[in-house]
């Protein structure tokens, strides 16, 4: 009797301790945002400071705070802070009357949004001023965001002008730009953005894990403007997220950016349209990949798995990054610096062309009796040409995200950078303004 | 004794019965024509009659043979023999003057080859008439010319008339355009692709197979012209293989196709370089994939694996093509359709910016009075700008061979277009040179 019963327990023993090895094996094999059933401690709702996160899960956030000092460049931008004007002078003349012209860097990792768009040149703070910056401007910026929507509404956030905002922001992008506390799946925190995609009939909440690893990005990583005089941050996304869709949708609205000096043609700033140029029928997109395959690979410590959130250029970590799917890293960046040369120089070529469109505006509007049909159709196609050209600028691939995209765009601004300096001729009878130039050398990166 | 005879005599029985079986595997499983040691006929050097290789070879003869009656479209091409210029009436007028204007169908399979270019209406073959098309374009129409090079030498052939050496011609392309008999090995048998590669200082006969899979496509896929009054076949690749170096080539030799109509434009016609194009830095050529690979999948027959001679449009049968690498064919064609669509309508936008550079040179030159030197820089723009749509239009893949490559080209074309329209206008100070148009409809497929 008392071996039977030693014989059940040994064997329950067994039994208990499989399990248990089984269960762990498992947990340390799931995703660590997953895993967070039992928190080393409580985080609140939308709790803006990340470190707090941080203490249940270290690797994530010591893998997201390298996005401060991380900077490195690759060819073409990287997260350094370098110049665009200094890089490429052409861009000064491009975003003339605009605060672009004047202070215009690349951008840096997360954890430095919140410092550079305080120390950027670009913003009016002078609250005298009545052309001041709106509080729109921390939409992008920080993790005090969703609690500050949750409690004053967007609107009533829009309508505060920065300064006005600053006491309340303290916290650079982090966690709760896209993690629910608690549950840690994934989230839609921007109201814009939750906006944009209920009035495509889309519903956030019934997308898979896979597909929020694109759309939380689209939180920030997207064209966006500001509306009316309650500077509402909207995404323009009414007729579609393309970027013929885009341009029809702000030429019904009528909405500029700035007036061009002495041109006078109601101008765009493109944002950093990832989200849409991404994926509008991108070969990686459509094959199913996310943002965060490449930009968020996941890395291990020891036996721990987890997404690395030091979220840079996948170049800098193309083993890493490329390597979850392809296994020549070393042909992948190849073909990576081949398409962005191709990019790189297709777009210097439509500067020159909107360059010169715009000399040529200039000059009919300066001659005082231009056709004003004529000069209108130039500014409507200089209007376009330069969003066209923006929309590949300032995203943040040099075309990689979607090749045949960036290079088709890139033809179409270029015709119309053409025909609008042939109107601008053509308004005041003038050949003389149909001269071409290489506007200062190619930028050497 | 008896027994361990017995025991000998069975074990040497089972032993080579493995090795045979062994011999019979490997040898059924290479591709056909290494395996070609033990012919059943002997072909003679540079037969031209495919029909005898075919004895030795009957699925890749059977294979050929349906290039001659599988003439299937696809969404772009396919080998469908219909016409350019009544999809595409633009073409009509881009190719004014010259016998393209005439008579442009999309080409068919090999086994086609003879029989279209004698039904072509491009021919003058009115041997009274000085301007007679030379024997020369024949030059990648038959299996009779390896040997008729061999036997006059290239220089004679070209000197010749289309018509004085029609007797000669018996036969479409065919096994003898790439295969040496006997040893069935790739062999460059153009004489202008040895003297092209040789002036690179490359060495056809040290080209690995796989390369060769690739180079025999360039006897007759690539850029050529008739270089002097004896036409001679040349390729215009001695600054190199790149459109800017196929220019410049033309450029330096200030050779000419034809004078455009009231524009006296020295126009350039590009052949079918999918070649150059294909091999500049596109992604399969990089990754080491061959014309081969796509064009001629390996398929099988029972037991017998060969590659398939019925060279057509991957498109048409992705599985047994796209899906020797690609595991989701859908995707594959889908990509494909992708790029396509937007080569196609980029490239339809060129057009439109060449046709209004030609309608504004023909007006500066009915005028009289131009600046001779303004005019001539819109000529050169013209002709460059023609030659680059060209090279991307006349190339049989829509730009699939190269993406990038083709809307990089393209974009750079129409820049190059409405520079031309310009200087045009600047060369009689007419501004009412700057119509653009929008020129028939877009075709649609």
């Amino acid at each position: 009797m008392k071996n039977y019963t030693t014989l059940i327990l040994s064997g329950l023993v067994i039994i208990l301790a499989a399990v248990l090895v089984g269960v762990l094996t498992y947990e340390r094999n799931q995703p660590a945002e997953e895993r967070a059933v039992q928190p080393l401690v409580e985080i609140a709702p939308m709790e803006p400071d990340s470190s707090k996160w941080g203490i249940n899960f270290p690797n994530q956030y010591d893998s997201f705070m390298k996005t401060e000092t991380n900077n490195t460049p690759t060819t073409f931008a990287g997260s350094s802070q370098f110049s665009w004007l200094e890089r490429d002078p052409r861009q000064v003349i491009l975003f003339a009357g605009y605060p672009f012209s004047k202070d215009y860097n690349d951008d840096r990792g997360h954890a430095n949004a919140l410092a550079d768009v305080r120390a950027t040149g670009r913003l009016n703070l002078d609250d005298s001023n009545p052309k001041h910056t709106p509080a729109t401007c921390y939409s992008c910026k920080s993790t005090d965001n969703p609690g500050l929507w949750d409690e004053l509404g967007m609107e009533a956030y829009d309508k505060m002008t920065f300064n006005e905002m600053t006491p309340n922001i303290n916290n650079s992008i982090g966690c709760a730009n896209c993690h629910e506390a608690g549950t840690m799946r994934l989230i839609v925190t921007n109201p814009a953005l939750k906006e944009a995609l209920a009035a495509q009939g889309k519903d956030w909440e019934t997308f898979t894990r896979q597909e929020m690893r694109t759309v939380v990005c689209a939180n920030c990583h997207v064209e966006y403007y500001f509306k009316g005089d309650g500077k509402y941050l909207t995404f323009p996304w009414a007729n579609g997220t393309d970027i013929d869709s885009i341009l029809a949708y702000y030429e019904e609205s009528g909405f500029k950016d700035w007036a061009y000096p002495d041109a006078d043609t109601p101008m765009l700033k493109a944002q950093h349209p990832e989200y849409e140029f991404f994926t509008a029928n991108s070969t990686h997109y459509n094959a199913g990949v996310s943002c965060a395959d490449c930009h968020m690979p996941y890395v291990s410590d020891g036996a721990t798995k987890y997404s690395s959130h030091d979220v840079h250029s996948p170049l800098l970590n193309a083993e890493q990054s490329c390597g979850q799917c392809h296994t020549d890293t070393q042909y992948v960046t190849n073909r990576v610096a081949a398409i962005q040369e191709q990019v790189a120089s297709t777009k210097i070529q439509t500067e020159d062309a909107i360059l010169d469109a715009i000399t040529a505006i200039k000059a009919a509007v300066a001659a005082g009796n231009a056709d004003a049909a004529l000069l209108d159709q130039a500014r409507k196609l200089h209007r376009e040409a330069q969003f066209m050209w923006d929309f590949v600028s300032a995203e943040n691939s040099t075309g990689f995200h979607n090749p045949e995209y960036a290079l088709k765009i890139l033809a179409e601004s270029t015709n119309r950078a053409r025909q609008a300096q042939m109107l601008a001729a053509q308004s005041i009878g003038d050949t003389s303004l149909l001269s071409t130039g290489t506007y200062y050398v190619t930028p050497t990166p």
